[in-house]
């Protein structure tokens, strides 16, 4: 591979010009091996934060990531697979029933999960509030449980493209992670390389995503759809709101037993009707149109299929759950409809609660989070419970309130809750 | 000091906001002292690239970088002090001449230096050329020799705004150098921090400058005289034209050839005039307007000055310079006007021949460099010498005459050669 100067690199990049295929082989493979420094490649980020990358660019930018480390192979499985993908908002338990779910309809369903950071939980977070449970499998236990149990909820491994384990550290840093080719990028490589037949989008918009608008999460959508296509993955996107949280929980052993209703045939609505669209998306996308996942909830087998992967990964699914040591309950200061709930105020709260972490390696609370009694359009009774706040240490409590302060309200108003599914993007 | 989230400041600056003086002088002693790492540092860079800074936080920046470092004072000699500095040209080898005719006419020159790199070569390799002559001075043998003498070149010691020395080796392998306010309080924090009682700035413009073209350059010049205003030095910039060298030589031994010249009273035109517009605009800084430096150099004081100054760091006056080893002379290839002669290919030329360096550790040649026979204007005879290229090292012919074949133009035409001086801006 032939050498470049990274500063005349740097340069083109933010003088608007476009990196050719040679170039950007180089320079992630120089910026893996450290032949080009942090510096250099966090002027590159913000470069391509001001100017954004052509698609072809992209294209490779993510292919070369994806050659810096291993590649999954699944064909070696008796089913189909299919793969999930949320950018994450609070509340956001789906994957714990949408996994199972799948698998039990037939296709396997490999989720390489991720810890949380901010006001948007993880899912390994959540189901580490299962004794037992561990999230970190060999390649070959993950391909053994994807055969016997058809689905597995694990940490991804540091082989997969190393290079945007390296990068995203570096971008949390220097303000260079809001730059929609490198989020895409980001994300398409990690999903490329874990190698399913399919890759099924959920990309939140509002106050509690990392897209406030749905200009940029369209834009973040169309990118990452782009890419698979460009990869050979199949690719659909959904754009969900997440202006209000989704279901009624939001922190780590809550969302579990929530996510258990819903495989039990209750839950929220919003939950059920998301997990059974996301399902739908992937069974089409794995060739299984003819199998309806509404009744596969309905009659147990998806939760058949969770507690033989809760087992598979050590961990007891019929283990009472751990439950914060202290509650305290916010009152409705009047009747009224709920007209607003904010999700990203939920989503502070539940993390200033014990629920989510500041650093990466600070411990979460499994108990700790938010319930909401009521979601916006719900009538309210005056002196009746709002809210439902759990922790372990009370006196986080202050600091949870503040963030629920100006976080919903209740008025007199009628209110129609806006669509959960705002669009449907598919590889064009 | 209160502490800041550099990441904050990143975001800030990048989504176009503003920076606070705390932030700001936070930021700068942070980044000194390694609080604030390179990686962040280069993101903040690019970005200041992007956005820009507003004069306010330019200036506040600017101070923060020379609070990092020792303040020169000058306030205990018997003479006023004004300091030149020049943004860098192709033959410009001014400051030679300039700095012992202003002395002799009773005002000091404190002229701490740099090396060069790329094609404009620097001062102090010129002088090095000198027999003897050393760069290294400390503060007292500088402060003793400005008494005695009146003039000193020396190399700027590592105490003043050691900011602007780590940025700079940052801004230089992260392509942000070419950043106005960066290259502005770059040279203005060192500029400052040397604490003569006035500066004149000589802001190069054309195809041998840093800035090509002029709206960058009055830009620069605009920028830097209002940071000497803020700071209370007073501050006038000539902005002055580099799309042709200056002089007839450029080359280390070359150029201190043509400086003694020009202290003798003969020399290049142009080398004569922009000299002595210099020390005009340095004279009346000082409150000398009464002394005409035209006299003062056709006399020989400037001269005795100079060799004083050569001798007080240990150079021979009288030596002989080195000469390159090997010659190659270019001949007109036509009779005619020359038309052009580009500065850029020219220094290019010469650098490539050995008189500058690629990399800061680099060695320079002392002889070698390019001479031409004609200037812009002057009518040239086919077959006549139109370049003298010298060097140490032949194999470097070749490549010395690929930068030059570009870069001249014998014509029919007439030729009227643009005004040296384009304009004068002084503190509004």
């Amino acid at each position: 591979m032939p050498a470049f100067d990274v500063v005349d690199l740097i340069r083109t990049k933010r003088d608007g010009g476009t990196l050719d295929d040679a170039q950007i082989d180089w320079l992630i493979t120089a910026y893996t091996d450290g032949t080009v420094s942090d510096e250099q490649m966090s002027a590159m980020a913000m470069a391509v934060f001001f100017r954004g990358m052509r698609s072809a660019e992209l294209a490779r930018w993510t292919a070369a990531m994806i050659a810096t480390g291993e590649r999954l192979d699944f064909s070696a499985l008796s089913r189909p697979t299919v793969d999930k993908h949320s950018t994450g908002g609070v509340g956001d338990k789906i994957t714990l029933p949408l996994a199972p779910l799948v698998a039990a309809c037939g296709v396997a369903v490999p989720q390489l999960s991720g810890r949380g950071l901010g006001h948007t939980g993880g899912t390994l977070d959540k189901l580490e509030s299962i004794p037992g449970w561990r999230a970190s499998l060999r390649n070959e236990e993950m391909l053994a449980q994807l055969e016997s149990v058809g689905a597995v909820i694990c940490a991804a491994g540091s082989g997969l493209a190393p290079a945007d384990k390296k990068l995203y550290a570096l971008r949390d840093v220097t303000a260079t992670v809001d730059s929609i080719p490198l989020i895409a990028s980001s994300i398409m490589s990690k999903k490329i390389a874990e190698g399913a037949g399919g890759l099924v989008l959920d990309v939140k918009v509002g106050s509690g995503a990392f897209m406030r608008d749905r200009d940029s999460a369209t834009e973040l959508a169309h990118t990452m759809v782009g890419l698979g296509a460009d990869a050979g993955l199949r690719t659909v996107a959904l754009l969900t709101d997440m202006s209000t949280p989704l279901g009624r929980t939001a922190g780590n052993a809550l969302e579990v037993t929530e996510a258990i209703n819903v495989l039990s045939g209750g839950g929220p609505s919003d939950v059920v009707e998301l997990t059974v669209r996301l399902a739908r998306e992937m069974l089409t996308l794995a060739g299984r149109d003819g199998i309806d996942p509404a009744d596969t909830l309905a009659d147990g087998r998806a939760m058949d299929v969770w507690r033989s992967m809760i087992t598979a990964q050590g961990g007891d699914p019929d283990a009472a759950l751990p439950r914060a040591r202290e509650q305290e309950v916010i009152f409705a200061d009047r009747s009224g409809t709920l007209t607003r709930l904010d999700a990203l105020g939920v989503g502070v709260a539940a993390w200033r609660l014990g629920a989510g972490r500041a650093r990466q390696t600070d411990p979460v609370q499994a108990g700790a989070g938010v319930e909401w009694h009521a979601r916006p359009g719900d009538h309210v009774q005056s002196g009746h419970p709002l809210f439902t706040l759990h922790t372990d240490t009370p006196e986080r409590f202050d600091r949870a309130r503040e963030a629920l302060a100006g976080a919903w309200e209740i008025t007199d108003a009628t209110y129609t809750p806006p669509p959960l599914i705002l669009a449907r993007i598919d590889t064009p």
